[in-house]
């Protein structure tokens, strides 16, 4: 199990964004970083600027600016925006005549794993990692 | 994000044979309660095999039996049996000069979460859940 590759590089674009400061970076630029094309970059920060947490520039030079501070994005606001709402785990159950639904015992044990993930991620700002972060993970980013 | 789909599988067999309370079932058996081949089924039960949770029985009449009591199987040992060991994040780091490595603050944190998530399944066994469960639920494997 693990987080889809959007995931990924929505984390790894937000980073960016907060690590270099800057207003706007380029569509072009941050795909180029990342080694994927501008088509997928610009799709995943699409989702991210419909949960409110880039804005978008469009036309030849469009780009994302940060909507909100790095303090004011935690880590799981941008794994909801990327991730589907599909549970953790699938009941089975109806499909055999099990009448469960969210009583059913497993999904119970799921939804609760799944709630504790999403606390741990909650407790974390964009502005506390960049902070605790060593130097040349930043640095890695503002080239 | 969402475990696979042979996590589901392995979770309803073992269900099953902790419901039925019978010494053995047919691989055919499972396989049809579940709706998949039974190819599949096998596979997915050699993993749970491998790490002590089933025994295996050769041969046409080839099936499964619990190798433990269900109050010792705890759901994490399924899903960590079943799931490969890829860690939820995957940091890019490296690629862009950053030699973070283990000190990535991203990590740490889907590391905590992950370990938040595999700690709260832990804490229940099969026996747990199948007392809790609703007679529908049990019923439902036992045709």
């Amino acid at each position: 199990m693990k987080f889809s590759k959007s995931s990924d590089l929505a984390l790894h674009g937000l980073w960016q964004l907060a690590v270099k400061k800057k207003k706007m970076l380029l569509v072009a630029e941050m795909a180029r970083a990342q080694k994927v094309s501008e088509t997928y970059l610009a799709k995943v920060f699409q989702k991210l600027a419909r949960r409110g947490l880039v804005k978008s520039t469009r036309g030849k030079k469009g780009g994302f600016t940060l909507a909100k501070s790095p303090a004011e994005i935690a880590i799981t606001d941008v794994v909801r925006a990327i991730e589907t709402d599909e549970p953790l785990f699938t009941c089975l159950g109806p499909e055999r005549g099990c009448r469960g639904g969210d009583q059913c015992e497993l999904k119970k044990v799921f939804a609760e794993a799944e709630q504790r993930l999403y606390d741990t991620l909650s407790k974390y700002t964009f502005k506390d990692l960049i902070e605790r972060s060593r130097a040349d993970c930043r640095k890695a980013w503002l080239g």
